[in-house]
């Protein structure tokens, strides 16, 4: 308890720097000793806790420390800009006693009662310890206020978790211990990301989630980096190239130390052309279906890149990978620099053979489009699996471990996984269904734009969009349907910018997407069109018609035939 | 002319004795030469013959030489079991007159004039020639009877070919001359076909080609040989293992023949579980839709067993595959030892990359489920290739070949390839489309059969079925419905026979099937259920919804949601 103590002191205002890996603060390695092996287990929580099904609905987006934006969805259609850093000093004209900080400072065990402040009020928050679905981790915020913490962890920032904290108010702060935590330095961990292009559509500001407008998308084979969707887990960390260090262990020769330098230097630079896809791209389709967990990502939480840098092949090779560590190695976990307020890192893995073949093309990245990666993109490196889903592509690399299992980490056992449209949150079993790794083929139309107006007189519609499968499987055909999918056309599929030829692609490694078009005359009696893409790749897979049945808890592989409506006008003008 | 004069005398009458490749008759060899280069171009001939539409759909299914089976489609639901060979003595009754077989045998050229003889009936076909989808090859019945051409290809005993054929008749043949027709000896190539069970539903019986009813399937994990679908091109050949030799070319180490005991004993023994899929399983769902060309398959065109051979890798590597072949080699042919008339043989080819990787597990097969392979299934040598097409895993093989090109076969070229719903055979470009290969995600329910009564009393439904897909993704989940489609549940998949513990299946290498099975309370108020399943893979591909969307002019690729509907009895009995 003397470590948790120290730990409060440490985070409660002020002392909560942006992570810097350099320098894992005191915090960091108490709260992970403190919150210790449980940490990920869900189900022992809930069983702790004892709670009913509606609960588990309610909170089970709030997965402990590493499910930041489990319940992003709760907010679709707007981004989240809610400051909870900038306190207000409320007027005192509740009925409820006034309490002083040094008063709240004094409850932070189960034994003495869990207080914490929030925008000015106290709330006893005991008997709500056991339930969170963050776990323990709720202590560290014990005695003092929650705002740091939920700077973080911005999926508290809903209009749900409100109520339920609501039900805890004990009384209010007072007014001048409200201004000290006012004038406390800035504990926004995500104040040093990046700047970003205005022409994003934010799905969700910290961590930073955006996809660009569907028509750019299709403006470029090559997305620009400015543009290309943005997913980040947790804040954005501050590398400095000079003092990076990438480990690679688990082989028999020990650790092995990479700087940038080395990076560069020891390996041949390989460059791949790779389209990378969020698992929940295209999520807001299955909203409207059925309310899903997660960002309510449209259709551009997809781009393509050129990215250069070493072969994953390559570094385990030096590495000590062989015929010896192929017998027992089945997976290669990845670890970011990007860090909770817990000190856990974001975390994937992929399997061995994706891993160390160079067929695969797994690339340790440190240039996007011939410019050394953004830092939302992963500076100095990151892991580039062509095929992949993007969340097994991990930013900001600090380590590589070859093992007979797969990441631990949260991203790779308890999210990105598909089930069944009839599996709900008290059903869900994570360990019957495989990782996400390979993508299905998916397509979406990103011109005309749903809604649309395309003028009779120009008495033909162009409709554009994007096409890829994942695990290197080509496309191969784009049927698009101006009736709503009674009759077909073929369009026609571009694999580079205009003009120029594209490289052929070897079989099994098509990691880019096709671009595609079709203009066809307007159906001389209709007032609406009904557009629908579906896609084919070269192992002949098609995308399912419909949403519904493909639907999901967590929305991801949203990969249905994708539809627009749009009018035509008979308006000269 | 000479060579062609020859040919025809060879392979008139009598002399089309079973072709055996030991030695190939003289009659093979100039048929090939005489065909030329434009066999296989249909474009060019329906140039020259300024077919019409309607001509090119009737005819479009009798491509030349190697389409033997194209148009069987035509025949669905029935199997083929005319005998054209047993002619009958007609009554000379007609006004026509009268030839002997010596005026018929002076047409044999287009200066000539070219006759031929069916079913004692003459007709000058001379017009008809260059109309024909099968190109030169028809003169090589100029002067004689069509019977055992046709006996080889059943493609012909169709009723509008002998529509088109009557529009030619010229005169009857001479009673004597059609007695000796008789009197010859048999000229069915597939006189020599082994016997077969029984139980197997027939859809073409020369070829064969037939499937066991779908409840067996579901009975057994490795489906027994005798009830493993068949899928047969050409005539069985009849091979001894004694005098078998594999020959091995392409290679800078020139040609390397193998015989069956270098097979055995010079290559480590692999043994493989997978599942074989033919391209058309389940076309009979398309022919509901609207016609399409091909056997009309149930769904029983899958099945599951135990190869066990050389690995191709391995042998490849003793015929001096490394890394210079490596530089130029994309594909890698196989050649059987079934021809047709002509002595083309089947063939289809593989990309280099599945063929020599060791995680490929594809074997040059001996033996089927721990017996040698019977002779339906290749006897003496297969190749099996898992996850891929039925079609590319060539039985009787007696040709590998490593190249830059895929195989010029017309299976791998102008066959076996998917296409948009809105391509006909007018606007269809074989070019386009890739060959076939790994096949996508499929399931279908074995049991209850569409139609079945189900016993209220009972209160209970059990649906049985099968789930596959191609490339080694293996299959994660079924999702049952009852309703349509409306809502779902997931089913018990099993990978072995109920009470063995399945190996684990290495990731990537998944060939086998799943069976699958739930039981299910019946809705208390429904007269009828409407079963649907679907399948996902460890890539997450799905199944279409529907069947129309996915429809092609092959009929091949039919992986829509299956559906079955049963009725529920009251009927306590």
């Amino acid at each position: 308890m003397l470590l948790l103590r120290r730990c409060q002191a440490l985070t409660r205002f002020g002392s909560l720097t942006p992570h810097r890996p350099q320098a894992p603060a005191a915090a960091t390695w108490c709260a992970v000793r403190f919150v210790g092996s449980g940490s990920h287990n869900k189900d022992q929580r809930w069983e702790r806790g004892g709670l009913g099904p509606s609960w588990r609905q309610a909170l089970v987006g709030l997965l402990a420390g590493t499910g930041a934006v489990l319940a992003y969805g709760f907010h679709h259609h707007k981004a989240e800009h809610t400051d909870v850093v900038s306190v207000q000093i409320k007027e005192q004209t509740s009925d409820l006693p006034i309490f002083s900080q040094e008063e709240v400072t004094k409850h932070r065990t189960l034994k003495d009662g869990v207080w914490v402040t929030f925008k000015g009020s106290v709330y006893d928050i005991t008997e709500f310890v056991t339930m969170h679905p963050g776990g323990d981790k709720i202590l560290l915020a014990a005695g003092g206020a929650l705002e740091p913490f939920w700077a973080l962890y911005a999926v508290h920032n809903q209009e749900h978790v409100l109520e339920i904290l609501s039900e805890y108010k004990v009384g209010e702060l007072r007014a001048e211990d409200q201004k000290k935590q006012q004038s406390a330095p800035s504990m926004d961990p995500y104040s040093s990301d990046p700047e970003r292009h205005p022409v994003l559509r934010v799905n969700s500001s910290k961590p930073f989630n955006a996809e660009p407008p569907p028509e750019l998308l299709s403006d470029n084979y090559i997305t620009p980096a400015a543009i290309f969707f943005k997913r980040n887990h947790l804040p954005v960390p501050q590398v400095d190239p000079a003092s990076y260090e990438l480990r690679v262990d688990g082989l028999p020769g020990g650790v092995l130390k990479l700087s940038l330098e080395d990076l560069k230097k020891r390996f041949p630079k390989h460059t791949v052309t790779a389209t990378l896809q969020c698992a929940g791209n295209r999520r807001s389709e299955m909203n409207k279906v059925k309310q899903v967990k997660g960002l309510n990502w449209g259709l551009s939480a997809i781009s393509n890149a050129t990215w250069a840098g070493a072969r994953l092949c390559d570094v385990l090779l030096a590495a000590g990978y062989g015929p010896e560590a192929a017998r027992w190695a089945r997976h290669v976990q990845f670890e970011g620099l990007d860090k909770d307020v817990t000190g856990t890192t974001y975390g994937a893995s992929i399997p061995v053979n994706k891993a160390t073949s160079e067929e695969g093309d797994v690339l340790l990245a440190y240039e996007m489009n011939g410019e050394p990666l953004p830092a939302d993109h992963g500076f100095p490196v990151r892991v580039v699996v062509p095929g992949t889903v993007g969340a097994r592509n991990v930013k900001w690399l600090s380590k590589i471990t070859v093992s007979p299992e797969e990441s631990s980490s949260h991203w790779q056992q308890n999210d990105y996984k598909g089930f069944s449209p009839t599996t709900d949150w008290d059903t869900v079993d994570f360990k019957s269904a495989p990782a996400i790794q390979e993508l299905p083929i998916q397509s979406a139309i990103t011109v005309p734009a749903d809604g649309a107006m395309v003028p009779r007189a120009g008495e033909e519609v162009t409709v554009k969009g994007y096409a890829w499968s994942g695990g290197g499987r080509e496309v191969v055909r784009v049927d698009v349907s101006l009736d709503g999918g009674k009759t077909w056309q073929v369009a026609r599929l571009r694999s580079g910018d205009e003009g120029k030829t594209p490289e052929p692609t070897p079989l099994g490694r098509a990691w880019a997407w096709k671009l595609w078009e079709l203009t066809a005359p307007l159906p001389p009696d209709a007032h609406q069109l009904d557009i629908v893409c579906k896609a084919v790749d070269n192992s002949y897979n098609m995308q399912p018609d419909t949403v519904a049945p493909i639907w999901n808890l967590r929305g991801v592989l949203s990969n249905a035939w994708h539809r627009v409506k749009v009018n035509i006008s008979d308006d000269e003008e």
